[in-house]
């Protein structure tokens, strides 16, 4: 297993308190080990996705750091941003596949060029605009990287009509 | 080729805007060839997705109708909703990529359960919380439904650094 920790650049609390929580859920879904949200710091959308990861299992962590620069800088890793600029991501998925650590940097609408130097790696999931939840979702759903999920108090039982959800007591 | 419209349920103008233009970005991107919303009517929403689809090419288009239980019954085609309770897309998408029509209708937070019957399948892209958008993007990306995106007047050049668009004049 491969640790992935996911960089949301340039959080903003008023309008991209859903985009970001998404981009939390999808990150945890999708097999991510953390993601830590820079840009303006909002307790909230830390809160609301480090709930629904104690509701549902694993040990994923949201947590906020300001000082996105040193934290690409320091990471030891393969380090991968995630824009509609970059090569397509089929072209070097299999070559990160060996990387013990991965930190997965996604940005918002406007992101300092300075990333495109710091990342080891510019992959694009396709080249057309659309959305940094969709293409952190297909990036990891590709890389494979699926996690069980223990200890949930909450569990999804899949269901061809309707429901079903079983929950934990505690 | 399949023919592929994606129906999203529920829009909220002020609390979905984001959200649900990333939805339909990501059908465009990911081989759609329509967006159809329902919930409330959005006429900024609309533009800003058709804007997009008349810059970057390809014959995709936004629409809305209130009518989403109508629109369901009334498609001739496979009916697939994207959900987290549903069984594992994985074991349907093979035979899907038989349907010469498909409607993907996505929802919002909360989902009128009729649309668990009307729908012929209830397919999860992973069963943990997460994001409509990711969930299409996923979806759509396995589904392999790839545009050309003909007439473009924007176009990226994939490169390893930095951002290269050319642009076509009009």
């Amino acid at each position: 297993m491969t640790r992935i920790i996911v960089l949301r650049l340039g959080h903003r609390r008023e309008r991209d308190k859903r985009i970001s929580t998404h981009v939390g859920l999808v990150a945890r879904a999708f097999g991510a080990d953390e993601i830590v949200y820079s840009g303006e710091h909002d307790q909230k959308l830390l809160d609301s996705v480090n709930k629904v990861a104690l509701e549902w299992g694993g040990s994923f962590k949201a947590s906020y750091d300001p000082d996105w620069r040193k934290r690409i800088k320091e990471f030891k890793g393969t380090k991968v941003h995630l824009t509609m600029y970059g090569i397509p991501f089929q072209q070097k998925i299999k070559e990160l596949k060996t990387s013990e650590s991965l930190l997965v940097i996604v940005g918002g609408e406007k992101v300092p060029s300075e990333v495109y130097e710091l990342a080891d790696y510019n992959l694009a999931v396709t080249n057309q605009p659309h959305s940094e939840v969709a293409a952190l979702g297909v990036f990891l759903h590709e890389y494979g990287n699926m996690k069980q999920f223990t200890g949930a108090r909450k569990k999804v039982v899949p269901s061809a009509r309707g429901k079903k959800i079983v929950e934990k007591k505690h």
